[in-house]
């Protein structure tokens, strides 16, 4: 595809460097900006520099944050003595979107992949163990993906902590709700079988 | 969804002004971004606002340019008797990609469309009834999308030139090469039909 004109070629590729974002897509989404007024589009290419560069994160958990520390970090009503460890903002994102859960979260920023070569000094594992050094924490709840890279981050945790006195958890893995056993893979099958609940348990969590 | 920070959420809101994009997927595009060097979203957030600041229109043809005319209006080699009128920037595009016309462009930037308020005096034909008044044009090719608001742009500029020296074509309209009889709609096999050539012409036109 040739352009008319270099600005629009670098507005586009600098689109199509997003995932999921070929250059198709890219230049229907130039050429919408094309029409609006200068202003508006001023007005998303900074929204989009300023977040990047005033973005903090948690020196406590690594959430994003505005400040220092989290706003969860530093809000009195929640469990202090309860952590739980996710991947990426994302999935703290999502786990308070549900606004069950009252404990602190530690986002690790990715999971040990020996093949990706991220190793436990790559992740934000020594920072988590700190934290558990320097506090009155009982209770790690991992909420890692069901992954190869997950578990075995999980496995590496769980190592670290022997002989200390928390708490791990992970997570119930299973058949969702609406999820029909037929259309259910076999391993999820598999585990909700091997780790099934006493009924009266089912009759509290649901 | 709830989100952990002001700049991510209007980050979020901007990608989500654009078409096509949702909240979902503005979110992770905005978290890819958030995993890059502030200093490569700078250049992301300046290469689109400068495009829209800086982007000239041609005072000839309305397509995008970099200076007062366009690359192709300043083009001594081609033919300048001949325009064809597209709606959009993206249909130069298209047809330039083709690299067999030879002609000049007009960009109306849309179609007469009542519905939508859209009048004669809303997009270029004014500018283009002038084009004609002061050149030697011979033809103007119609190269509209074959929509009511198409045929009914075409049919308010051939009244406009009533009188006028000036052939007026539309591009053939048929089956696709590649296009199987079987799965052409109504309309366009029936106008294929229509409008059939001599197989003489068939011959030179591929």
């Amino acid at each position: 595809m040739s352009y008319p004109s270099k600005l629009i070629e670098d507005a586009v590729n600098e689109f199509a460097s997003l995932p999921g974002i070929g250059k198709k897509t890219a230049l229907r989404l130039v050429l919408h900006l094309l029409k609006q007024e200068p202003v508006k589009v001023q007005k998303f290419g900074e929204a989009v520099t300023k977040m990047r560069r005033d973005i903090k994160f948690c020196s406590n958990c690594h959430n994003v944050s505005d400040g220092d520390t989290c706003s969860l970090c530093r809000n009195p009503a929640r469990d202090d003595t309860l952590i739980c460890v996710v991947e990426s903002i994302r999935d703290v994102m999502a786990i308070e979107n549900i606004g069950q859960y009252n404990g602190l979260y530690h986002v690790l920023g990715g999971v040990i992949s020996p093949v990706d070569g991220i190793g436990p000094d790559d992740i934000e594992i020594e920072s988590l163990m700190k934290r558990i050094d320097g506090g009155e924490i009982e209770e790690l709840m991992m909420a890692l993906n069901p992954t190869m890279e997950g578990d075995t981050t999980i496995f590496y945790i769980s190592k670290r902590l022997a002989g200390n006195n928390i708490r791990i958890t992970t997570i119930a893995r299973g058949v969702a709700f609406g999820g029909e056993l037929e259309y259910t893979d076999e391993t999820t099958l598999a585990r909700s079988i091997a780790t099934r609940l006493p009924y009266e348990n089912y009759l509290v969590k649901k």
